[in-house]
């Protein structure tokens, strides 16, 4: 069960508005690694937790700090909204351009009328949508909960490391102090919890539970095990050869790195059997597809 | 550009068709950690990447495998959804159930029947689609390719792991020999990729061009440093305390972890400007909100 | 900013697994009406609020608790999973249906695992995920946060109308006591619910901030008032007279319903302008289109 | 079955083509509740509709007539694509801002083409498209048809208050005589349509077929009626209690709402199952899960 | 405008209920080729038509029966319906497989029960949706209305033979006189509108406004000639050298196929350039990215 | 299995970037008709073939190419976006027009830094995504692999119809040299491939396999036959009688086109059953619906 206060984790107001700033930054909320994702792929991954309960509990405190990111930019986009020019020309303003140069203030509002996410005048008016920076929504195959903490904790470390990426290339594409000030504090945050998730994988590892390759419950001896540490060229040239992923002991430990230069096939050509006909697909000779209800019906009784 | 060869990579056709584990088995072609994911995430990050040619070309390597990988499913399910039973009763049939019992066969295919995808008898004429296992229909927005190579490689880490997880549970699933056979080479493939990657994000970090916290480019001095080692305990409780990320140094060796078990905010209650009254939103007092185009235009005018 | 309480708000646990029950209550986490749908749209409407505090404040509670709905129900569908059948025969097993009549209890285990969501299984080991009872991902189109909190508060009284429905639905398809119970908590909200959303319609319609027609803060000059109480009659057969929307005051009291029985066009019939030859289209004769980047270039210069 | 008449139910052209309008008034056509949603809801509603004949009829009628919306809007995102720039800047002409300023007039039509949607150009050659206003497509989950025509009307009255809302910003958003004009027909019929779900849950209710809370068909003594009229305060502060929803007798008469301060659980901490090792998910402790088939199968076994 | 007349186009119910049936014939209501997709395909090619007069009205026309087509089927789909089994056991049954042999009638209902759509049940109280036979939505990006005629008219046919493939699926699948009759209306019905689209083509052709390839009014001298027909045999093994696309005056009757049979790249390898450090991609060597935006602004000022 | 050359099939690079052309031509790569489309469309068709090996192989070459035409698209935009700007304003730079006009360059840069896809920036790093020209993702939705080769090659046909259109849009809305340069080699790829698929149209029909209407193996007796060959005009006017698909001979050659100038409904008005109560559907009558699970209970039990 969960609970709310008022005031904002961290939070600085934008200095001045700008909406087009504001279309961009919803990929922070709503985009496929948004605060929406990590908030509700770490409230599924802690309700579905089986293991020992640090997990479980880590999971639903990181899972409800994360609410509160959202709430923080839905903050501040209705700040960077403020003002925002809802048509591209006002009334009894001259020709816009022109204006401008000739001491009028209003170009940069017919850029930014032209260009805003027109979902943020007309469908939320002003407010944050569950949206990334296209408008395209945040949807539930952004997460995974698999059960396997391991597999999971790497997909958070993942979700962690675009998500800090994207916060920084946000700081980068502003002046404002404000939002910088904030987006600083959240790219602290995300700082800690790539360590986190690092920390959670080691702590895995440690205790028994899960190791490489994932999962480790699944007996290696009924996999192709002289597939299992081959790298495959399937190019000309061989620069592929050059990286530690070629050569040496494997990372889990349990094999050497072998380079297959000229990897063959060894598989059959596929021969797909031939479909029902009364599916009409075509088949390989004209006699086989002599289909309709009736005629099979007849065939397959008698 | 690309070359095909007729043969598969390696198959081991089912002994038996099953048309509900065909629709099972289109998770690993078109789910969100489905072969077309990693197949399209690969050539992505490869066709993106501008670091040293030596991760492009492994990059696109097993993007191109991967091709292979989904033409393997493909195959598969083919003869999985073999004399599918395209009827809940065939002509002829006795009541299904009690027709079991009386020594009739097709009790199986009333289930099968009502449980199969119905797009594999309707819509592709008993081939694979490009959805996964409930129908929904792969997409875009399932891979990533950000131009950071260690979030990336951490992404492939992360779909490899899910990948194998998944494969692995497909293969307890069944006991067909010739379904198993063929995901015990998918499954080994997998733990040569979970290695690769691993490899590839010591590799890359052994290289000095990228390391933790993602984007390691971005200056430290520019993110609020005091939260930047905290875990906040949103929740009554403390076992969340016990882990690897609540003491120590950071992963990062950049920092110490602390654990902060009443976290408080740091910021004040929102207060969003009020919007424009010509979108006609819910203003703090009536007054505020006379809107109407020509009320407003008397206004803006003078 | 957030905080959790371990224990759930409500629950009793179900006294029988039920993989097939399983997939179908999903539809009330993540369908269109569902527990994520609410949760998200109470918490945006309230983020986005620009009217008076004890709206806002309203909005931020009753969203928080409905992020403890997912909870309970993520935790029933677990239980729910519990046991569930991973393959349609398990080893050592006779025939499926002859084995049940002839003692064995597998039949129900055999159209359990046919007919369960195969997520379920294979992406999220027997955790809940945040999808509709069709496999199909919640999504941030579902809900609606457009600063007029009248429309608003029209949009939540019609979700939690689809939800209790939804929920009263579920109840009437279990027979488990469990399930029942907890259930009977959610309906009982769901009353709540629809209770506060017509008290805070009331509410806001008392304050003067808003009434019928929506948004009530445009001029209705401005509107084609001829119109505006209208039933226009576009089939044969004048059933749709006899209600309460063709006769009387309208319901607004600013007008007077009126039943058109043979409606006719006012307007013309369209004739869109041709378009320019360089996007190719079909123009209305032949000689209109004589395309091509250097015929067009030609022509425009000189 | 239905007809077609070629003039349109009402339409002034614009004055002026406007693309960058047309791509903002798409969502009027395949917005969450633009024309596409009504049309579409009305006549799945009419289509599924068990109830009386005069609302099955009325249904149909009003799904009739926004087939005809559709079409007026068509039409005029047609005519503000006219002479739509296809270029960010044309041969011959100079820079295009300079150019402005020294007298040429392609300052605005460089905006244009940069931020108009390209989709426009691209796919549907100067037409409307079954998409938003961002270019998201139109979809079947925006539509609800449930059967309880309460639940429905409400959404209904929802749907034509965001409707109007919609169209109003619009309205406010243009000032082209043509474009005001048509959309103020659309505002009246906007008018009537929530003056016609108003005056249809009157007339469902006092026919006896439905009331609060929906579905009345449900007994409410199956619920838990201790919590079916309060308000839970999730929150610091209690501004929330100042509402009609905390205090006094419920609006469906039945109960007395009262205002829970300090709310507190009532269910116990969830206890998830273990789940099947043969997924390999992550257990309370190692031993639990020695997985794979060979070990599984033999444990099973014997 | 539209108009609406109660009788249907044609119809006769199903003899018998079957709710796995009616999950099924969804494809034809919702799915990417169903009925939805082409009533607002010709509807929008009607609309957005700028051809003669003969081609608008003649989209319009079958636009429009279209939509009858649609209620036709959400007919079918309530009879299909009619009594489904709301639980997989009701109250008082036996075990439902054993019950079956004893002489209970219900295990189709058990198997119907699981098999069904959900949300058959939950979402539209036994009433049709606007989804294929999976669940998934409808959605805008299956129609297409492009502005040239002949692309749409090739895309109307390809519709049409996808229509009627699908509906004579469902004709097969089904034993029910009721359903086959009515779906064999509907084939006829297909059987027309692929011949109206391949005459149309033909029409359209002779009128010279269009003819292949599309678009016809783009100068074929501004496209590389040498590539125009050549095939390029892109696997080992020659089979594709044996059709008609490989040798012969080409369909346009333009130029000669030409097969190639060891095709070999004619343009570079790809050198990307690096991207601005301020984004943190990964260059190619560490030096270039010395990122962070107070070094990025020193440099890039002084 | 494939192969992978690292040259390109064919490129000349832009001359200059232009990152708003480069989120246009994504509708070339991600689009419902860009290079991914056919890629997977024709992978699929082929590893779903059943019919002769010419076809199969035919398939697989094409589709192996257009994956190289997924490559050149994505190294095309990487150029393009060379040097986008990443904010609207750069430090130190005047505001924005009137530097423009006082000397400064930068004014194209406001413009494309406001309207360029903000993923390209924050998502991809300047890299290509897989999406189209709005953002919107590519899905496995957007392909078809019926199993019937010629309602296939017709949706082949198609698809390369509006791939051409689209090309030639781009072409014509470009001045770059390299980008057109480009383009002009995939036009004419798209000219082979409208040829091939007439080519494969006519080769399958001479093959006897397949013939119109699609499928030809349903016998037409089964079929409502009067009803095959007629036009319905649904609209008052007759223009659409003046097209060659209302008279003469049916395209199929198997029947007589005829004009139905005032068609009526051969059907019943529908009358759809009434559902079970305990979904609590809106009834036709209030007895109707005495509903809830004790009621219910005990009417069905005693």
């Amino acid at each position: 069960m969960f609970y709310h206060k008022k005031q904002l984790q961290y939070f600085k107001p934008p200095e001045k508005p700008d909406a087009v700033y504001a279309k961009k930054i919803q990929e922070l909320i709503g985009g496929t690694f948004g605060e929406m994702t990590v908030m509700m792929q770490y409230l599924f991954q802690g309700w579905n937790c089986r293991g020992p309960a640090k997990y479980r509990d880590m999971l639903l405190d990181i899972g409800t700090e994360e609410i509160g990111h959202v709430e923080m930019l839905a903050t501040m986009i209705a700040h960077l909204l403020d003002n925002a020019p809802i048509k591209m020309q006002e009334d009894g303003a001259q020709d816009p351009i022109v204006g401008a140069v000739m001491g009028g203030t209003s170009a940069r509002d017919v850029i930014t009328a032209a260009a805003m996410n027109p979902q943020h005048l007309i469908v939320s008016g002003l407010g944050a949508t569950a949206s990334d920076s296209v408008g395209f929504p945040w949807n539930g195959r952004f997460i995974v909960a698999s059960g396997n903490l391991l597999a999971d904790f790497r997909s958070n470390l993942h979700a962690e490391s675009q998500g800090r990426l994207q916060a920084v290339r946000m700081y980068e594409m502003s002046d404002d102090p404000g939002v910088k000030d904030t987006l600083s504090f959240m790219i602290a945050r995300d700082t800690m919890h790539q360590n986190q998730w690092l920390a959670a994988i080691e702590d895995l590892q440690d205790s028994g539970l899960e190791t490489s390759p994932v999962p480790s419950s699944f007996p290696q001896d009924l996999e192709k095990g002289e597939f299992a540490y081959q790298f495959w060229n399937h190019s000309e040239g061989t620069e592929s050869s050059e990286g530690r992923w070629a050569k040496g002991t494997s990372m889990d430990g349990k094999g050497e790195f072998e380079y297959v230069e000229n990897p063959q096939p060894l598989g059959p050509e596929p021969t797909p059997p031939q479909p029902d006909p009364r599916l009409h697909g075509t088949p390989q000779n004209p006699a086989a597809n002599s289909g309709g209800d009736s005629t099979i019906r007849r065939t397959s009784i008698g």
